[in-house]
């Protein structure tokens, strides 16, 4: 007698799902079994929504942003300011700086950060477009919104020596205690940067 | 100046991936960006497997598990003990019986059990198929292996009635403490259980 198991189909599905990230075996059977069962179309609304992202995305040329057409809605919005230019890791980071509507300047997204370990150097990243749009259209100031992790600080100091040879300012993200937080959950690091980058009360200058 | 988003079509996917059983809002903006971000065809091959398995799985005509042909590989299984047959609640409650390894006759899905307040009553469940199957092929013993919980109890209750007329066995699942707990762990309702359903040592008869 053969061992029991669900039929071949099913068994594909479950084993695509498990490649999801954050999905582990039981969630992709449980994901799995409720897609089979739906009496519903979601789960084919599901499959096109995902082939209709695959073939209509794109990167934009300019920022590297997801986007339908060759430049995003953000690279073509004329209220935004040209002399700000925001430089990013990924993508992904484009929208969490978005929602904090602290920024209305350009961004730019390397694609990665500098990374020995992973075989990423400069080479691999978007840094030849970046030069050309600081060549056509020089901002005043360029943000670097990297990661405060290893690699995030190599690339800021590789990205920061480069930029030498342009007439414009360099910033960076303050680094410091996390909103919300108190001085009992910050680690040592973030505490001596914290410190370290403390700044002036507007009262007391 | 527009609030930056996500272009529709990424939009729409993250809305199809948060209805999936226990994916959140950040799980499914997660997913969906590692989908449009992935290098490879595995976006692709998960939108095929999910079209596959709702083309493909049906349920079996017979025990109500999934299948790709009108009988399952379960139900045609001829080593099987014809004169057991399991009763549970829904098609997904097979394979972890068949995985308990403690079973090998036949099963019958109900799906679904009796409650009076989700509208579910026995004509909403496969009881008609149930009874053809018990004239038709008379097994010895039935198992009803339904929840412990309060619709379970009726189901059971319901069903252990209208088994009266048949001349078989009617047994359930025995309720007591899971595998692998102490008795700190276990409920009242657990502990009462355990207790009504002792049962003697071997070498004490």
């Amino acid at each position: 007698m053969n061992r029991a198991e669900y039929p071949a189909p099913l068994r594909s599905l479950i084993a695509e799902l498990k490649r999801l990230p954050g999905i582990g075996s039981r969630s992709a059977e449980r994901i799995a079994l409720w897609m089979v069962q739906s009496p519903d179309s979601h789960p084919e609304s599901l499959a096109r929504a995902i082939e209709c992202v695959k073939r209509e995305i794109q990167p934009c040329e300019r920022c590297g942003f997801f986007s339908e057409a060759n430049l995003c809605p953000l690279c073509l919005d004329t209220s935004r300011d040209p002399l700000l230019l925001c430089i990013v890791e990924q993508p992904t980071d484009i929208l969490p700086l978005e929602r904090s509507g602290a920024f209305r300047g350009f961004y730019h997204a390397l694609g990665g950060k500098i990374s020995p370990l992973d075989h990423v150097g400069p080479e691999s990243l978007r840094i030849p477009a970046l030069l050309q749009r600081l060549r056509e259209h020089p901002p005043h100031e360029v943000i670097l919104a990297l990661g405060a992790d290893v690699e995030g600080e190599a690339t800021s100091h590789y990205l920061g020596d480069m930029l030498r040879e342009f007439p414009l300012k360099v910033t960076r993200l303050a680094q410091g205690l996390p909103a919300g937080t108190g001085l009992e959950y910050a680690d040592e690091l973030t505490l001596s940067r914290a410190l370290s980058g403390r700044t002036s009360l507007a009262a007391h200058p």
